[in-house]
């Protein structure tokens, strides 16, 4: 499906104390939603405090990316929670976040799961269904961010979910439209024209070349940039100027 | 001031997973307000949601239990935490007890510190003001309960916050109105029936005798009592009859 | 085979704080070996250095029982580490649990998983691998407790340190030899009486009769009790007193 | 006192998995100890490890640097501990290290508190006694390093521990001998000559010149340098080069 206007999204306020993290300023003047972290993964209170007054000042929408309890392991270790708890520990960050926005004037608009979960959803029904519950059970108006042909989707939608399919700006892409494994090689895109170029095709086309040469169709209502390194940034920048450029609209999709 | 009307709150939702604290149950038949820790000195995600679900379908009034990041000393710690940070954790905590609130249908009707926070803002004006300012971002109309005559509830007032002034029914108290420190004799009752005789007469003259026989006047819109064992949930029971025998009427100050 | 000596063992040293579990000293004076919480999974460090000294006093050997970083969890979830970071939290756990030991005028003498990591070296070759690493790195004197058959055990003995093969008294066995999952029927016993008959027969002939009546042998130089419930304790004790009766004798693997 | 000889420390081992704080490696090209967090101001397992190791492979003597359990705030933050309480967080935290160092053939070989345990054991003697403690219970060859004048080093020389005394080399003295407070003006020098050159004296002549002008002794068995940001490494460097081009030899006071 063709569409002239698109949502940029990355992960911000993922410093800890001591510990910073990414380069939030810039990244919130680039993208047009910001996957807060919860302080489960990452994120002490007043980063996360911090984080969504900076998003509200620059009309940045804010969305909750929850993860598994894990600092030391920033949220990228599977932890295999029953799903109880894992619905718990989803409404627990959901809601701390939701009072960060709230001292902002904001609200939470959306939920994004990070690291491990986001990745253990593609295919575990039962960590998916425990997330969807806890949208639901919070608040059933929030969006879901997800990757599109997810069990975490699909569960969602079967949830009465508005949801927001993602692309990977710097990702290669399996034929069967997933991403292809950080362990192999190609996986990672480095080159910024080329990344550039590969999303405004899938921005006015809906299309994307895979890994092999194949032309696939993948939905996609935002793109995935991030900012935790200098060239981080000017890639991010780089890509909302082509996508500006060629006449696409960035805007968030919960507006 | 003789009141014809008092609540009854208790420490509640302080179980860590496998870890056990209170008889949660049996003390929300017996109380009107909740304290529900909210997961930085005590209680784990699901544990916080069934707690709230549980005062919700009795009734009873959840207020948030704020404390210091401290599960190994269960809070009673005091850190000396800058007063941004305080806060930043205090409207943490707040959301995260909220939507486990907004999930069993009822919200936060009011803020209690917990522990060495309590304790500390007794006095410790940065840390009092801190945590009022926390209340006030996050919301104005909730309510915060406190000793009477301690800097939390003064700022608290002067920032136009609604003010609990709670009495604790097992602690003697000094000629000044202050609680006798646990380290001296005689600090803490045992008796059933001289807690309840005290408690009674508090409601229904604002008096209390103190640790030395003098008379003294106490404000005291609630009751504190404890659950942490049988004897004092028997303890709470007793108290619970007295006062209603008494002719007072036990409701949360909050309805 | 038959033996006429085996170890009894129990996990301790899992209080947190204000949350206390089990009763260490009663179960003290029954086994002969400790596994002792190492502060990840459970075990503040003033109770993981009393438990030591309440060891060191009776002559109980200790061994560290190590497990994920995961205290809401209770190291009850499986935790998907890398094997290098796994690696270094054994070593971290033995290391803090060393150092109480030493404080008790004892040492650590063997490493015993905790929890999930238990369960899942039993067939998870690389986490169980990298358990036998850590042990290997900071001690190749030290001995393993675990099921027999595991990878575990087996990737240990090939390293070349000393197994420990542990039975459970209260659990029921497969026809293969495996535990019975908790969640079938009759997969813990609870009945003193039968746990003790089964286990002198254990000790004495090697055998132990499986769910589905079929005679097996079982490798045991040590058997695990609980203490967690006065029952629990009950049990403990008269599984002591049968092993006696019967002319076992009750000694510590590692003398 | 005249001395031709000194050490430099650094403090090392505090990235937290995904977050790296300071370039460990180019300051253990410089420095003579490394005081290697412990896990529970900062420093995650493997972390501490690899540290450890780089230490190890050229000849810097490690040290544990003790802090209070509190991750968010850095181990900045004052804990108001119980000293039993205390002293088994210390001593867990020695053992942690000392495993670390056990697998890369090399063994802690002082103590060094962090942050606001080193600043509260100035002059909080509860709290400095719990620490001199638990290094006198793990190990009494171990060697302690701190403010000279402080309550820690004194009651440690009390106990019959060794005693490092350590100037910084980028803060101000006031008159007393003490650290200029961080929140007045000039506390922090930035020049790297002017620090070389006043820590040249001092290993020279063992004088300062206070921020007022006078002229006092300060007692310097090692210099403390940072490494967390560029700048600090090249002052760190300026400092060697001085330090060795004036006749001083740079080595750790530990051999």
């Amino acid at each position: 499906m063709t569409v002239q206007r698109i949502d940029l999204n990355s992960d911000l306020g993922e410093s800890l104390g001591t510990w910073e993290l990414g380069n939030d300023e810039a990244m919130l003047d680039i993208v047009t939603s910001a996957n807060v972290a919860c302080g489960f993964h990452a994120g002490d209170s007043l980063t996360l405090m911090r984080t969504c007054a900076q998003a509200a000042e620059r009309g940045v929408v804010v969305g909750a990316q929850v993860g598994y309890r894990d600092l030391a392991g920033f949220g990228r270790r599977f932890i295999d929670m029953d799903p109880d708890e894992l619905t718990a520990d989803v409404v627990y960050q959901i809601g701390a976040l939701e009072a960060m926005c709230r001292v902002a004037g904001v609200r939470v608009e959306y939920v994004k799961p990070h690291g491990a979960l986001y990745n253990a959803i593609v295919q575990h029904e039962e960590q998916a269904s425990a997330v969807v519950a806890a949208v639901v059970a919070i608040d059933p108006s929030l969006h879901v961010m997800g990757l599109p042909g997810s069990a975490f989707l699909r569960l969602a939608e079967e949830a009465g979910l508005s949801t927001v399919a993602e692309a990977f700006a710097d990702r290669a892409y399996t034929p069967e439209g997933h991403l292809v494994s950080r362990r192999e090689p190609g996986a990672v895109l480095h080159d910024p024209e080329t990344v550039a170029a590969r999303m405004v095709r899938l921005a006015t086309e809906g299309r994307i070349t895979a890994i092999d040469g194949t032309e696939i169709e993948v939905r996609a209502d935002s793109i995935c940039t991030h900012g935790d390194s200098p060239g981080a940034v000017e890639m991010a920048r780089a890509l909302r100027t082509a996508l500006t450029g060629a006449g696409i609209e960035i805007a968030a999709f919960a507006r």
